[in-house]
């Protein structure tokens, strides 16, 4: 669909040690902590008197992403920045990433760049240092992994399992876009399919398209901690939709909740499509993943500091274990909150 | 060959998080910088004033690993111990590992746990602590990505780039078994393919056999020259075979050397399963690949500390760069050096 084929280099000419260093020779390192980047057998890396942070993710063609509508700028961009929002969700700043690309011969070396552009795009936008990696073939798919590394005070870490009773559950941004863009491009998929001279009708969606093949990771939320002088108590990343991220919150912390359907924020944009979908924006909401927005819990003393904040909506409570985790609809009725969030080993 | 059918639970059953947790159940931490492990957005590890030392590698199967004849647990070991080589060759010292894994819904919870014991033992067996990773579906293929992560002192790290001219050139235990034990696998799965009645002839093969399948990392030579009080002017592990890595860190370093053909360390099997298949046994250790031995120069000063270490075999000497790196063969005659290892983007 948005294929560009203005030329084509075979990988073979370059070799994999004339690849890598076709695509890291212009890596300058951006930060004091990254004391040796690319070129050798590991990355070496100091952070002083700080405690290191690190995640890992894996994308795969056919599971995570379609190539059918995926820019592989957008991808590459997509997988540093799905992984730095797991840095972010423990309130540190991601400084370094190592990137792991298995890919086949049917990518030539242009596709390759693109892919990679959008892997230094990211890495420019939130100050990443591309400090390593590993590229090699594959017999058919492209897989990505990428490895987040920040750091941290350790007195502003925030783990899932802090979150206390009588706790504010609040969240930034909104919720269910990513899906909704996500139905959005499967729809178009599907027509293109069969009538190949169509084009795809994308205009004036670019909002949850952009949620969905561009997410960007929440970089100002530590940032908007530290200026109102507030240490969430819990905090997760939106990965697999707000009602799976609750529920590991809850769990992990021994508390039961109390989620407010009219508080969960939703882009206007979301609701209207999501209707035409037939889909229930709420549930697009709760079970749709990939918002990639921080869900976090806060002393209920915070409460002024936070209530006028645009970036933040105060969504629930958090209530004792044993009233357990229950979302109260827009009519009042109260339902235990369910996790049927993307669960890859069932989307078979 | 291998294969082992006694029971099956479809992954299906249990779901990725109920998996993820059913292999992570029984991890202790063993290192104190291991803050927090598996369970939250991220790890968290507390080196103190270490630096940080940090490494990825991606294993696909197809193209690394044959499933025909490498049992998943030993996939599994060799997963973390090629990994840690890396960190070694660092001199530093490995402390955790992230591991991602995309799998199909063709392996059972059974298989998965087979590869999980391999990683879990490797673990115990150098003292690493698991922290973190990912868990997803591939289409089809098996594919791996380890992270391992380090430690050292800023003044005992070793880097590709300090050969210095007139400095010793080493390697550590002995080259080209993998290369052949992998000859032999593939030998034997053909006649298999051919005769699925004619059982596997492995017999009397075990050391090349495991050089291949579940390779060491030299957890023991960081050790050895701290005993010596040596610190190695560069260092490098033979992943793509002695010719590629010398090649590394002349490059790297700005300087030739004179590699001795009948200094490079053989084992008498390698050698003489070599000839058997018609295979140059110096090819073999020059070209083929995945020893995981050290490869690293010393001042001439510390000669007399390493001349009879059973571990360590000097193999010739760095020179000046406008003499070229130059192999002299038993003969006496000199060939300028050349990397033919593997190529993961040729291998097609």
């Amino acid at each position: 669909m948005f294929e560009n084929k203005s030329s084509r280099t075979e990988l073979e000419a370059l070799g994999e040690f004339g690849l890598i260093k076709h695509l890291t020779q212009f890596i300058n390192l951006k930060n004091e902590s990254s004391v040796k980047g690319v070129g050798d057998d590991a990355a070496v890396i100091d952070y002083k008197n700080k405690q290191t942070v690190i995640s890992t993710d894996m994308l795969v063609e056919g599971v995570h992403f379609d190539l059918t509508y995926t820019p592989l700028k957008h991808l590459g961009y997509k997988s540093v920045t799905v992984n730095l929002s797991d840095i972010y969700s423990m309130n540190a700043t991601p400084r370094q990433i190592l990137v792991s690309i298995a890919l086949s011969n049917r990518f030539s070396l242009e596709a390759i760049e693109e892919l990679y552009s959008g892997i230094t795009l990211a890495c420019d936008r939130y100050g990443i240092d591309l400090v390593g990696g590993d590229t090699t073939t594959s017999q058919s798919g492209l897989v990505i992994n990428v490895t987040a590394i920040g750091e941290a005070d350790k007195k502003n870490i925030v783990y899932r399992d802090g979150a206390k009773e009588s706790n504010l559950l609040c969240v930034s941004g909104d919720l269910g876009g990513a899906y909704v863009g996500l139905q959005l491009l499967e729809r178009e998929k599907k027509i293109f399919k069969e009538n190949p001279g169509v084009q795809p009708d994308l205009e004036g969606n670019d909002y949850i398209l952009e949620r969905q093949l561009k997410p960007e990771a929440r970089k100002d939320l530590p940032l908007i901690f530290e200026g109102l002088e507030i240490t969430p108590t819990a905090m997760i990343d939106i990965s697999d939709g707000l009602a799976s991220e609750i529920l590991h919150i809850c769990t992990q912390s021994g508390v039961g909740c109390n989620l407010y359907e009219e508080k969960i924020p939703i882009d206007p944009m979301t609701f209207n499509r999501a209707r035409e979908f037939n889909l229930d924006p709420t549930t697009c909401a709760l079970n749709g993943g990939e918002d990639y927005e921080l869900l976090f819990t806060v002393d209920i003393s915070h409460y002024e500091k936070i209530k006028d904040n645009p970036d933040i909506s105060i969504i629930g409570h958090i209530s004792d274990k044993n009233s357990g985790c229950n979302l109260v609809s827009k009519s009042g009725t109260v339902h235990p909150l369910k996790a049927q969030g993307w669960d890859a080993l069932l989307k078979k």
